[in-house]
């Protein structure tokens, strides 16, 4: 089959109508064949009680990989209105790290149901996982893995794999322990098959391995997975045992994860982590109303800053219209420093010691991007705003313009790529110290600068 | 092994004292059983001088998987300091992918040598690739990948893994092909070692297949890894013939250069494509040179309505102090909804077609958020401003500021969520319409709606 290309809203219309004709063979004809991600897509865009219709069309294994991929709303309707087989049936199917994802969104008692319908076994593997902290990386692992014991010859690994490996989440990778189940090394599919039959996998296994502690933050480990290239990591206790695998699949979310949540700190909001159009209003109303009130209080300091150079600014009313473009300039050339910066410290392209140098870079830059804006500002002042709009500019008031420009440039360049560094240094998560943090610093600054230029100047 | 957890710092310093020592054979067992990306660190933490010496040190195959990871200057000096022998070995132990990264980065006299030193087959190979534009799905892939033909059986395809294997980037995922070289389907190993010898390729293989075309956008393609789980993807032609795949390792670094990049537009900045302390200054100055530019002359209109209202605000100068407070919270408000709907289309949660209900959604937002605002900064105005700095603030004055703080809000968050989609639309990027960009349009509405209802309330 060639795998559908456009989008699917004709398939939508059409399932639709079968579903309200009792066509049920070709409903399922219909979407079958697609991947499970899309027919999940595909069920949420349909009547919400033709969900659990859909749902039960699916083979088994299938409507499990589904059921993965549910929103969790979908899941709870689709769990409450299970039968105690047709649960035990999907959870059966499910992969560990799957099972637990889900049971963490659900509320206490389906909870409760999920775990008295799994088998033993799953249910204390589960209970196990489950006890990890959050972000931690046994929360992301799963204990559905391969492993072989040191003495084991090929020929009785490929034997294991072929028995075992249809319940596994990988076998790209398979790990060698001994009779403690201390990690030895890792063998991976492709050496197992070049390898000759009586080989043991002590002889042919990689003893350079890197492996995860499952107290390791999540992300540290997901960032391994960019750095080394890897397709999974073992994950293990603190005597060195192998409890378990993560895979890239999950490392994957928890880098794109990760990285919206920085990228939301950046604009000052509290992360949720869902997707915005499954956010309610008044949780996206509570992500955003601690840092706006917060910035807006800070903002008293400009406030007073400007009534106590009141009399100045009468003097020269001039001087008012100049006060947002450089407010706004050392806003944006600060956060281009500190949003540099916080991407290349969560990239760990940059860490504490380089402190020093970050700076003095940013200092040279912000030298001659102050000089370049103040020169074009300088133009622009006595060609369009004296010449064109007849603002009453002199060439003193000018001068005040344009050197506080290049002060503000430099002062709002330090600041932007300094605080990001410390506040890491200092255990604060990088990522608060973007744009409307740095804002805030640098208007005060930059009205502060200007005032003390125009008095000195103009003599106010 | 057990691979060392600490930073690098003691190693290096004890592979400098080896290497002035000639004690090459130590140095040698302190480096070999890390990780290339390790190796590749640590040698360029040493003199420059020496990068040769401890390159030559390592055995053939790992010494390619460094050369990989080293940064282009240094790829650059190793390759002008070669023989041809070495060049060759180098070459021919790269996968191909890697190879002709390495090759764009490099000056054509060095691409040259590079080309006329590999084998014809590569040679062609790398030409191949390298005629694909920079940003397409062609770019990424590698011609390192097993075909099976469908007749093929279960045996006879094992036996050409077992041959061929090991010069393939991943031998996890194989794909089926018909004589023209169509793609069919695909066999995972796992597949194919659970399944009966004497099966054939047609019968085993799932034919379920999603693949992308050479011109594809990179970003789409590396997307469809994310939201499918893919470990590999099938690159084909505009016959649906297979020419490549592609692997998770790249589509993982094209993940995060693009997020970079989207990072950098929010800020203002045109993407530079290196890490930070690697870009020179200058380039750092011209990757933001331009916004700026363009937004310090936008604030001219910001200027313009503060002088047509110079009047007014000479009449009652307390509103001067509160123009950064607005502006700052207009500014915000209005990067708190365009970064969250900016990353949402990124990561395709939010198409154009739901324009109406983001907009629906930030209206209300917007009204919670502005009157929340307002409400705390009328107590604020008339206890602290008022009582406490003696702030010449009227009940009305307080009205005029509590009154623009909840239209700027509605009106930021307004176009805030509608520019990127629109942007997106008309086919712009919509990252380019982040916080500087919007701030700027909101500083103008926001002084906007400030006057006229300080000219309407207070008689102005």
């Amino acid at each position: 089959m060639t795998y559908q290309k456009e989008s699917f809203e004709n398939l939508i219309e059409r399932m639709e109508a079968f579903l309200n004709e009792k066509k049920y063979v070709e409903a399922r004809k219909n979407i079958i064949d697609l991947e499970p991600v899309d027919i999940a897509y595909i069920m949420e865009s349909l009547p919400e009680d033709t969900i659990p219709v859909v749902f039960r069309l699916l083979p088994k294994e299938l409507a499990a990989e589904v059921f993965v991929e549910l929103d969790t709303d979908s899941q709870e309707s689709l769990i409450k209105g299970f039968s105690r087989a047709e649960l035990k049936e999907v959870i059966d199917e499910l992969y560990l790290d799957d099972a637990v994802d889900i049971i963490e969104e659900m509320p206490a008692n389906v909870v409760k149901r999920i775990l008295a319908t799994a088998d033993p076994d799953t249910r204390r593997d589960i209970n196990n996982i489950l006890q990890y902290p959050e972000d931690s990386t046994g929360s992301i692992m799963t204990t559905e893995y391969i492993d072989l014991k040191s003495h084991l010859t090929v020929q009785d690994a490929l034997k294991k794999v072929r028995r075992v490996g249809q319940d596994m989440e990988t076998i790209n990778v398979m790990y060698v322990v001994d009779k403690d189940r201390h990690l030895l090394g890792y063998v991976s599919i492709r050496t197992l098959l070049l390898a000759e039959e009586d080989q043991t996998m002590a002889e042919i296994m990689d003893d350079t391995i890197i492996s995860a502690s499952t107290l390791d933050d999540q992300e540290e480990t997901a960032r391994k997975f960019e750095k080394y290239d890897f397709l999974t990591m073992p994950v293990v206790d603190k005597e060195n045992r192998l409890v378990g695998i993560v895979t890239i699949d999950d490392a994957l979310d928890v880098l794109m994860e990760e990285t919206t949540e920085d990228i939301e700190k950046m604009a000052a909001i509290t992360p949720t982590y869902k997707t915005y159009l499954n956010t309610g209003i008044f949780e996206t109303v509570k992500s955003r109303i601690p840092w706006l009130l917060l910035l807006m209080v800070s903002a008293t300091f400009t406030g007073q800053i400007i009534s106590s150079f009141e009399d100045a600014l009468a003097a020269v009313t001039v001087l008012n219209a100049y006060i947002p473009m450089l407010m706004d300039t050392g806003g944006n050339c600060g956060s281009q420093a500190s949003v540099t910066v916080i991407r290349g410290i969560s990239l760990n392209e940059i860490t504490i010691k380089d402190l020093f140098k970050v700076i003095w870079k940013e200092m040279r830059v912000a030298v001659i991007v102050g000089c370049i804006l103040a020169a074009c500002n300088f133009v622009k002042l006595m060609l369009v705003d004296k010449l064109l709009f007849h603002n009453p500019i002199t060439l003193t008031v000018a001068l005040v313009i344009c050197l506080t420009l290049i002060f503000t440039v430099f002062a709002a360049k330090l600041v932007g790529c300094a605080l990001p560094i410390l506040a890491k240094t200092l255990g604060f998560d990088p990522a608060v110290m973007a744009s409307p943090f740095i804002t805030t610093i640098v208007d005060a600054i930059s009205l502060l600068i200007y005032f003390q230029f125009a008095k000195f100047l103009l003599h106010l």
